[in-house]
């Protein structure tokens, strides 16, 4: 993707330093550092107002004394200096740079002004730039690392945009002593110019990146993010983390790179409209996010568990289970074929228990292959691959009986070529994950780290690298995405709403509110507006009984336990005397809403509010009284595609409820997507639509019915 | 507990091993070399066929040539041969053996018999013994280890029992990597005759142990492990995990040790009962209990989480609030004093971002000192602390502006003292705990962990080791568990029953249902049961409109939709009409239930199943419709204390619809936990009872009335 700005950044053929010098204790000088070290081959010409010389390389006291514009430029000295010599590389012709500075928008109004300023020399030479505060990028097969610490010489396939520096900087270490490598990383700041969703399109599109990892505190534009995701994760998985959606969350992330927090159910949402796989964990994104970099997609839910240890493989067996996978039992053949390798006491079902076995072949080249070959599983989680690690942990221990062998002799006796079954899940496009607790220190962990074979600390980490496989499996499936098209807006809809704009209403009465959705095509039950007891009684022959009666004005929002609402009116006689209730409740003569009674067994509810950010988003959930015990709800960001809206209905954990459950028959789960769809419609083409509240919808025999509506409007100002 | 089994066998003074000799690639021998080189001081005996010493130990040819009779055999041997040494063992007077040889019960009927002789000679001797098919046990104060990894020379304090014999073996090595030492670990194999619970006791009483672990694939006498854990937890912690509960995991446990698996919501509401915390992996199992092990007591809500990073320090502050902590904002006067130590664009508020800093006296010390001392917190989770580790990892990019420098001297210059920071906790009673992207490569990691406080690698993995400390303390908040007293066994009750019985009915019909639940106090609203038009007439005047008709036969278990249910009958009319209606549907005379029909706005349920190992369940959910779909249910083990239904009802999801709830009163929540303990009793009074079904209980203003009922008979045979 030759257009996104972030090509040139990240592919630079030259690069300036402003503010990194010789002092060793200054994170600026550790940054510059590692892009000369770590084998940047352009130019690099570091600015420096006193030194000649930076890590032996030139220095210059300005940009204009430079000999050519550098394509990047990257600044680590003092806020308060940025912005002038920015302004400097501009004038030179410098189109990229990197903030890494801190003390903008995060640190409150003086800083905030600061960041606009920035903006405006970037604007006025047209640099695009990554920061201020961030902790910089790396590109691992130019190389180009702009971070504090030194990336592996082996680049890798993961791609991962980051709000935390730390993510990609102060975890390198950590990362190479997990065999995970990056293709890109890219540490967006406070995104005053490319923010978070740039760098994901940039990434979605580099051929070296084979999945995405985000950590996420906090999205500016969700439309943009939402396009972005969508176009990418059919064809290249997405892992997410995302951490401010509580309180605390919330006001570390704002005071951390400024990101805007919103509410973790929005974020749960929009995960799943985009299909990206979320997780609780850094660790989780790591360990998801290189399982879908490197092996093969999983085919179907048939998992193969081999292992030389029972407890691990039964805890690999319950994740995988509690996940949605199968551990079949193998077939006769296929056991029998097994337990001729195995010891006598081992176990030949799935999972595998090879017991304690100190020759490695059968562990990780006999049995995978009679698995792989049987055809009877899609994938292979597997622990208890050792060899040195082991054999140095027990070596002191070994004194006795080793007959003087030293501890490389004892490694060598056992060294094994595992050149070939390493390529087994390639070979047979059947995804391995592997769990071991032993680290790199261990020549099988390290071997099949390195062959692109994920090799994790603990069973259940490794279960849920094939679930991550699984879980993106499905996504793959899901139908392309449609752009939903909006109907015309409706203008009996626009009448509504304008009159009660015009007249400094906070709300629309509930008849105006169904009026509205139901141009959108909400469906309503029978109902009439009355004005008098004479028309009410009318109304109430051509609806018949049972019937309902509701006071019905803007001003009654809440109507529930006030006597506004008059249930199951049986008769006329019951009818009049209701009447008069809701007139003596509302204090005066008001419009009434004759309805009839809706019986069924079944309701939900949908609704509409706005988060920053984000525009409307729509609700669905459970209705009626267990509503708010259960919160069972889900959202999605306007507007609905049909899918999302189906994704929606069989997304409340009380779904079960709506397909024929109990002898009743199956909800119109259509009927029910276009209630969604018409209120994402409603709220898209009526901005001044605050919320809108549907609740109950009430299933009657199979249709929804929606019996109580609210539209709220924004109020000005 | 010098009068458990497991004191003598945990801390003999002399040790025999059958079946180790010279041979290093045998496990036997790794595990019997554990014992000599990891320091164990008594008199070691190696019994062996032909070798006339073992590891240079002289070695006897059997039993019978021993200078005395040691405390302790340790088998390895193939397990044809154990029985009959063991039983000269026995003769000599050996009291306690571990059997490591697998091939007993777990590899079927011809290891089933083999493990039933040897149960007996171990009788016939008074021989207590672990295993077989077991990995040893560690006791790291004697010290004595009979696994086949080295173990730390430094005792710790956390106990351990594991059904798999790797998470206390081939896990050594990556626990010491972690800092994570035992005090005792307990392997128990097969548990032919010690089993879990005695291990589980054992430890409960030991001084050394400050927590236990236990991993779980199936429990074989629940009341037995509930009495045993409901005595610990209040005093000491006690983290679970159980992999037993799906279809994969209870098959793998059972072909891995034997162990009976039960359904997953019957073991999670074991632990809730019994106040054992349950984690999902095993890296949660070490750390949390780690934690516990360790750490003082959290003894309120508020946390405050001090880094070097927003993004750890966002996603720390997020799980805390998640698990119901608290990360409140400083005080001005704690921020202005945490503003002055910290650079100017770092974050004073809670989450503190100290930033990239390189002075680690900051982070490791003013900082816990001036919150510890503010009175604001109650807990500290920390990120950041890191010297050794990053500097080895950034040296070799350092080279141009070092002067020279070797990696040692840098290091050194780093070097402070730490032997008052890591003390912090304790003086002021304040927990810790701490993420660190290092490992024991750093010198701060490596001190902290051997100091006490627990270090992990991801700060999501911290905050979860507080909310741990803070499980454990509304655990120990718990009121005392006092044992429920039985009511007497009801005659009107076990007439019903015994005269059910005798006529090989197969369940009691609703009346007699509901009779013997009565009997025991449960709630039931008014009906009569009648048998012919003329009664039902007469009683359907007694109770009064509206009412509900219900053919009542044993046969008759579900009525649903059949025509034998009538529901809301509202006159003596349409009564006649159901009546005949029910008879139709019956197809011959029976007798007629006439009840209330009961109005409400809750449904719950209650029930009680009986599962192998712990005998009668007791259920409590959500109930009516919605039942089915949402699964909302909590268990507990009959029989229940008043605390234990208080906890399951308490325990729903939708818990929040039995308090006082969109303008309906609270429910009487001591009738509802009346009618828990009401089938608790019941089902333990009356073993003839398999199943009970209360659903729904409606509730009726604030008191539960049952309203349909079922028991089911235990079919003989």
């Amino acid at each position: 993707m030759k257009t996104s700005p972030f090509h040139l950044l990240m592919n630079p053929q030259s690069i300036a330093t402003v503010g990194a010098g010789n002092n060793p204790m200054k994170m600026g000088t550790i940054q510059a550092l590692s892009i000369v070290q770590d084998g940047f081959k352009g130019p690099f010409y570091p600015i420096h107002p006193r030194d000649s010389e930076v890590f032996g390389y030139k220095a210059y006291q300005s940009a204009f004394d430079l000999p050519e514009a550098p394509d990047l430029v990257m600044f680590v000295l003092p806020a308060p200096l940025v912005v002038k010599i920015l302004d400097d590389f501009g004038s030179i012709g410098t189109k990229r740079a990197i903030i890494i500075t801190a003390g903008f928008r995060e640190t409150g109004p003086g800083g905030e002004e600061l960041e606009k300023l920035l903006k405006e020399v970037a604007r006025k030479h047209g640099i695009r730039f990554v920061g201020p505060n961030c902790m910089g990028v790396i590109n691992s097969s130019l190389p180009l690392n702009v971070t504090v610490a030194p990336i592996s010489p082996q680049p890798g396939p993961l791609g991962m945009v980051s709000q935390s520096g730390t993510y990609i900087t102060q975890t390198l270490p950590y990362l190479n002593r997990r065999g995970i490598r990056f293709s890109k990383a890219i540490s967006v700041g406070n995104e005053a110019d490319l923010d978070l969703t740039d760098a994901l399109e940039y990434l979605g599109e580099d051929e070296k990146t084979k999945a995405i990892a985000l950590y996420i505190e906090g999205i500016r534009d969700g439309g943009k993010f939402i396009k972005a995701a969508r176009k990418i994760t059919p064809h290249k998985p997405i892992v997410a983390q995302y951490v401010g959606g509580s309180v605390a969350g919330a006001r570390a992330g704002s005071s951390h790179t400024g990101a805007m927090a919103g509410p973790d159910f929005i974020y749960d949402g929009l995960f799943r409209q985009c299909g990206i796989l979320r997780v609780d964990t850094v660790e989780e994104l790591y360990n998801q996010s290189w399982v879908l970099a490197n092996q093969p997609p999983l085919r179907g839910r048939r998992i193969g568990v081999l292992t030389n240890s029972g407890g691990p493989g039964t805890a690999m067996a319950h994740i995988c289970n509690e996940g949605g996978l199968d551990v079949p039992p193998f077939s006769g053949k296929l056991h029998d074929s097994i337990k001729k390798v195995i010891p006598p006491h081992g176990s030949a079902a799935n999972p595998v228990d090879l017991t304690f076995h100190m020759d490695a072949e059968v562990l990780s080249t006999t049995l995978p292959e009679l698995v792989m070959e049987s055809g009877e599983v899609d994938g292979i989680v597997m622990h208890g691959l050792m060899s040195s690690g082991f054999l140095k942990a027990i070596y002191p221990h070994l004194g006795p009986v080793t007959g003087g062998l030293s501890e490389g002799e004892l490694l060598k006796r056992f060294d094994r070529d595992l050149s070939k079954p390493v390529l087994l899940p390639f070979k047979h496009g059947i995804p391995m994950v592997i769990s071991s607790f032993f680290g790199r220190e261990d020549n099988y962990t390290a071997y099949y780290q390195d062959s692109g074979i994920p090799v994790f600390d603990g069973p259940e980490k490794a279960a849920r690298g094939m679930l991550a496989l699984h879980r993106y499996g499905k996504i793959q499936k899901r139908e392309p995405y449609l752009k939903p098209e909006l109907p015309p807006r409706s203008e009996e809809a626009s009448a509504i709403i304008a009159e009660a704009v015009a007249k400094g209403q906070e709300a629309l009465d509930e008849y105006s509110s169904k009026a509205v959705l139901q141009a959108y095509g909400v469906p309503l039950g029978e109902e009439k507006l009355v004005f008098t007891l004479e028309e009410a009684l009318s109304a109430a022959d051509s609806i018949g009984y049972p019937l309902v009666l509701k006071g019905c004005s803007p001003e009654i929002t809440h109507k529930t336990g006030t006597g506004l609402v008059q249930l199951a009116i049986n008769n006329s006689h019951a009818f009049e005397k209701a009447y008069s209730k809701v007139i003596e409740a509302a204090g005066k003569d008001i419009p009434v809403l004759v309805a009839k009674m809706i019986h069924g067994d079944r309701e939900v509810m949908a609704g509409m509010a706005r988060y920053p950010g984000f525009g409307p988003s729509v609700l669905f959930g459970l209705g009626g009284i267990f509503a708010e015990a259960l919160e069972d709800r889900v959202f999605r960001i306007a507007p609905l595609s049909p899918a999302d809206a189906v994704e929606m209905i069989s997304g409340i954990n009380a779904a079960a409820l709506l397909g024929e459950y109990r002898g009743l028959p199956a909800v119109n789960q259509r009927a029910l997507g276009s209630i969604l769809q018409a209120v994402s419609s409603a709220a898209l083409l009526h901005p001044e639509i605050a919320e809108i509240d549907l609740n109950p919808i009430i299933i009657r025999d199979r249709e929804p019915v929606a019996v109580d509506a609210l539209i709220v409007l924004d109020r000005p100002g």
